[in-house]
């Protein structure tokens, strides 16, 4: 079986918020609320948005528009599904908390109704306090993008935070190793105000090497390797270290062999994770993994000045981010890159109300819509299908412009193919989207 | 970053155990230990294989040798990795339990040293009493093939477990829902003497229906659509209900459409998902996922009368099932199969000391080698490695031997492209494996 | 660039025919024609539609909807395609041929008309002999699917063929060799009536081995091997030549190794090639290669008893067929199944304009839509598209029953992944499509 | 059947040849020949390597050792093959042409010899004349890559050729139509002294645009989408004309739609089509297709100041070009690229006696090896394995040290996806190389 029945279906395109609304005592229904569902004892999040008049209560319950009435505190809908199914709800408001008991009767199967129940607070708006900057240490480093664990740090949105990430293999700026390897992450940092649905916004300010040395190793991944590559390199696979000469900008094997006693490769720092924790009823991915959320991309063009957008699925964002490269081929082939620890500062901010399919990022020249998938074939398609959403929603582009504009100036890279998931970017120069025309509004 | 520097090499290929020791004063130590790790509050397992020849120790620390002294209940000893590095260990063993302090010095940084400690306990040996029959009714279902979720019975090999599955949508065989959807699973039940290294072998001896109605829908996965047949597709995705007609043998959609209205599918009952838990430092997966510890495989052989062989990650083994199909053609096509609940009665067993790189299943007639990768090509080519493996290990085939027998009885058939992961299996006549000579021992 | 510009668009779609006219001095040019154009010295067919009206003229010129009028023999039209380009035409029509003088102004570059000729036939009805056989004994054998290969045996649709084919080294019967090797062929045969846009019904009445012994080899192909297979393989690679026993209906290795002294396989003579001739503007492929024309499909069940059906590009369908096996697992997995000569009766027929995307196979029970692609990848995909059509096409399926069917009731083989384009077949029982309901019309 | 059985397996590795012979009466048979072998009528390329002292006969026959003697003007020697097979030569030396009778004997099948018969030339050395440039107007153009159409011109190696494209729909710099579409070819150019076995060098020193429109589409190929964005391109495809601003250096759309009425992009005028003819054995690709003997690659960065090296398969190389792009997106997306005519200016050279696996491209700062398959996983591996045998031949890197400099240094680009085969390229910046130290020799 692939895909949940019944109930998540609600969540499969949350809808946008805005994120104003006036209280007033008419309106205390009005507005758009996140719940949590207790189902079962798994928790999911929900969106209820809700427009009253007088009495009378209309909206959407998740993706299924509802009608009802309000009786006092007290209230009570309807809500249709496509398939014929309904949500019958009834309930109260108390305190800002809106409560309410469910029973869902799936159109498939509507002898076998369930009861839910949940509990609403309307969603927060963006502060209007200046933007912080937030010096954090930190003292524990996760090994999943889990929304359960416990956020280190809340931040508004235009807050900057500066702090340090430890090695893939969990060593610090001293060397000193603090945590199980496997890209342990700094945080996970809380974002008031964002909400699922929405997009994260990290802006890379500075991302700075704090240590002289970078672990490696010397083989070739799986997917780089046909036949007659795989039995050449069937001795491989010895750890090597690289000397990083933060001065001269440069990373130089310790202990080179011979043909590469004067090899030098200039320092890129670059992140390989940045994400945000995957929704509540996901297995939490391990920290090598990467998806839509973002996670282990391990995209070299990552890096200081770089702005990444992901996908909110959870309320608070629950930003990660870890795994610094002092210096990365494409591809990461050698499945290891020259890992080390990080000095970074990022200012992060959100924009509510959509989200990207895949991950994007940008920098001062450059547009990018990454395509993470299970191959090559897949990554690129997802990539292709990113910048397709990426030029319809903002710049309003027909399929016939998106295949001239494609055609002509889409660059392909192939970023990773070191982990279970592959990642496929497709870069389009701003020189170029400059040129197109916006739509008349 | 790809995989884990450091410790966790250790565990890449774990040791065969023999299970039996004597306990003997003079051999206190002698014997497979299994220890577990708490390494920066993450516990991972590792084996400990010790020779005792009055005060001198040799043998094995996971995979790298070791040499030491014993002093009453005191021990030392220095272990060496192949990359230069070294763990020294010392500890004492005390009411059956060996425990140990570790200094681990990485041979690429070894200004770098970390230290763990561990608690070690003898491996159980199989217990000899007669088989016994359990009655189990789940009262928890899982979402996460997981180590952590408390093991539900514990069973000895050669027992076996007569119980009952809920839907893919968690619904039971009266329709009540019971959990959230997405393959909640029966289980995990802990199997004595089951060991990291070890094979879990599941034997199906019934899989029954018990309620008349399944529940599945009209769409295609994205695997199995070119951009014609998507175009196509376009406008499906609505649930379909099944009547299951448990006397005549036979599924039929509930409300048919025109061309319909005859269509008749044999019930062929299956289990989509059997597996055990993955290893303690991976993330466990959600239920709708697969990979070498099994999980949601959705191959439709997995039916009564059929074995299905694991590896083990865990003591105990941690054995979970799930995800009940009335029938299914191969793919899972559209995305759900005739979703229901299941009456099940398995007998399991434990091979020690050796695992499959990949699941495995036999029934009377056919040797099948699955392959579970991210996609069709890469999971073909694990199923064949799987096979060929099998054939080496089990047939003891050269090269040119197995390229001999695949060549002319291989048969591949794609089991599933519906979830992350894909399965291909590669089955053997087992009339073919009859004809091959055992090598004189 | 990857298609062609301009006139060749003219044959993407060619429109069926009816191959039966009556011919009347009114209706002279009314009909069917099958017109032979010379472009620039290359040689293309397009089929003309016309219906006459005393001195009007309608219909169509490949796609391009046509008007035109009648003046005595000589005719003038002018159609127009899609993009706003126009072909007009003058011509006159002698003894039964229809010339023409072609000036094409395409849409896109209005400014560059070209100029071309042709010469058409009325499309040949099928005779209403009765069906012959025919005893042919090949003395030269091709190397390419090609249509510019004479012809060797012209025959009309309901026909049959008996010869005998060399084996894919080029070695016949008496295990002379005839011609260099890569699946030398057998054919082409020119069947009277058949026409571009046709089916070619190709249905194997016997085929038989006819000497005593085959071919093979060792080795792995590339796509079966992951990077430890391929170490494992690295020093195969030798050939083998294995015993046929035609009496025992058994094969095995001539001189065997250590565990395969008594394996053995069962015979089960299959034909590795059956094809018709690509398009002349295509260039011919070699006879190693597949794709919609059939070719080296290299599938186990086409084998005695079972019906092949190939989309016809040509006049005549030319079809040929070569590379006996006397057995072969799928995925023809060592580059070379058993490979050897044949003795081989067909009968031919041909259903007038429909074909299928990519061939087809039937036999007692099973319908199987092939899919030939690239990579095991594009070649499941092609392989459901494929049975998508043809549950479309000959069931009127709807795009959701499609899926309930497909879901239920389909089987997918790897069939082949030893040559550049690899074959993922998908059967269905006929069982299951009797239960199908047809339209009422 | 996948590969030829038998004599072909002479040619999988030619080897490298010395192209200095002195000549003298005692070694009248020592030197390097190339025979063409007529075998069943099908013609192939074999070099033979005698080494003579007095009467006696050294040396290889293909790759098989052989033995023999010299009697005056005749010869007479044995050659035996990996698998136990042998070829009895008997022949004589006149005019300069050797001539011989050959007894082939497989070790699979000693029962069934075969006979052909060579004739042979020594190979030609490089000419010392001064280079020369040729000004060449083509009249007629090539739709395959065909070792059998005759050579328009024939040049010395350091010759400089002078001439100019048609664009991939046949027509010419002044818009006229001269050849049916599909990339025809200017060429073939027979290059002295390049023999199978040696790399054809081929120095882009101008590629010019030569008329002020290029012709495109608006679609995106099948490779590029997913199910969702295949639903969107639904309805797209039709011919896009674009007008190309020499001076500005700039192509815009003819008739641009609303958001494209100042999309720009900048000329880049690169040719889609280098290639050496495929070997005489093989079906000559259609001049749409790419593979080891380049064909059409369709790589943006094949531009003025770029050098293409290809393996050479016939004697002359046999260089063929065409398929100019004014400018073209990574993959080639919408099929079409900016298709135009060109002027062009090529330098040509031999490198004798090694050839690359795949093509490669160098250009001032970069090395790229390209890696061209069925499918982006297969290309991506196919460039990856291309790169790290330049690594090996040209600089003498270890595996280990491969892994390294790949890892830190290697930059992917997904060059095209439009075609059957797949282009990916593997660049690296030749500061890296500058960096490596060779192996004292």
């Amino acid at each position: 079986m692939k895909r949940c029945l019944g109930l998540l279906s609600l969540l499969i395109f949350p809808l946008p918020y805005s994120h104003a609304q006036s209280v007033d005592a008419k309106q205390a229904f009005a507005g758009k609320w996140i719940s949590t569902v207790d189902v079962f004892s798994s928790q999911i999040y929900m969106t209820i948005d809700l427009k009253q008049q007088d009495r009378k209560l209309t909206g959407k319950f998740g993706n299924d528009a509802l009608e009802g009435t309000v009786d006092g505190n007290s209230y009570h809908f309807l809500a249709k599904d496509e398939n014929g199914g309904t949500e019958e709800v009834t309930g109260r408001l108390e305190g800002g908390t809106l409560r309410g008991d469910v029973i869902e009767t799936p159109g498939s199967d509507p002898k076998h109704p369930f009861r839910y129940t949940f509990t609403a607070t309307l969603v927060k708006t963006r502060s209007a306090a200046p933007p912080q900057r937030h010096e954090f240490t930190p003292t524990v480093f996760y090994r999943q993008f889990s929304p359960f664990n416990k956020s280190v740090l809340t931040i508004n949105p235009g807050d900057t935070i500066h702090t340090t990430t430890v090695d893939a293999g969990g060593a610090d700026e001293k060397g000193v190793r603090r945590v199980l390897g496997g890209n342990p992450e700094t945080g996970p940092f809380y974002v008031e105000s964002a909400m699922p649905g929405d997009t994260l916004v990290v802006h890379i300010n500075k991302l700075r090497l704090n240590r002289d040395y970078a672990v490696s190793d010397d083989q070739l991944v799986e997917r780089a390797m046909d036949s007659r590559l795989a039995v050449k390199m069937k001795d491989t696979g010895k750890d090597v270290r690289w000397k990083l000469d933060l001065a001269a900008g440069t990373a130089t094997p310790e202990k080179p062999s011979e043909h590469l006693v004067k090899y030098t490769v200039p320092l890129r720092p670059m992140l390989g994770c940045v994400a945000t924790a995957v929704g509540p009823t996901q297995a939490p991915p391990n920290t090598g993994d990467s998806g839509g959320f973002g996670g282990n991309m391990d995209f070299n063009e990552i890096v200081e000045g770089a702005t990444v957008y992901l996908p909110v699925s959870n309320p608070g964002a629950l930003l990660y981010f870890g795994d610094g490269h002092a210096a990365q081929g494409d591809g990461e082939l050698n499945g290891n890159a020259l890992e080390t620890s990080m000095d970074v500062e990022v200012t992060v901010d959100v924009i509510p109300g959509k989200r990207p399919p895949q991950p994007r990022v940008e920098n001062a020249t450059t547009a990018i819509a990454l395509g993470i998938g299970g191959s090559i074939e897949d990554a690129f398609r997802a990539a292709t299908s990113n910048m397709a959403s990426w030029l319809t929603d903002d710049y309003k582009l027909t399929p016939s412009e998106i295949a001239q504009v494609l055609g002509t100036a889409a660059q392909y890279k192939v970023a990773e193919v070191a982990d279970r998931n592959v990642n496929v970017v497709l870069k389009l120069d701003k020189e170029r989207l400059k040129t197109l025309t916006q739509s008349a509004k």
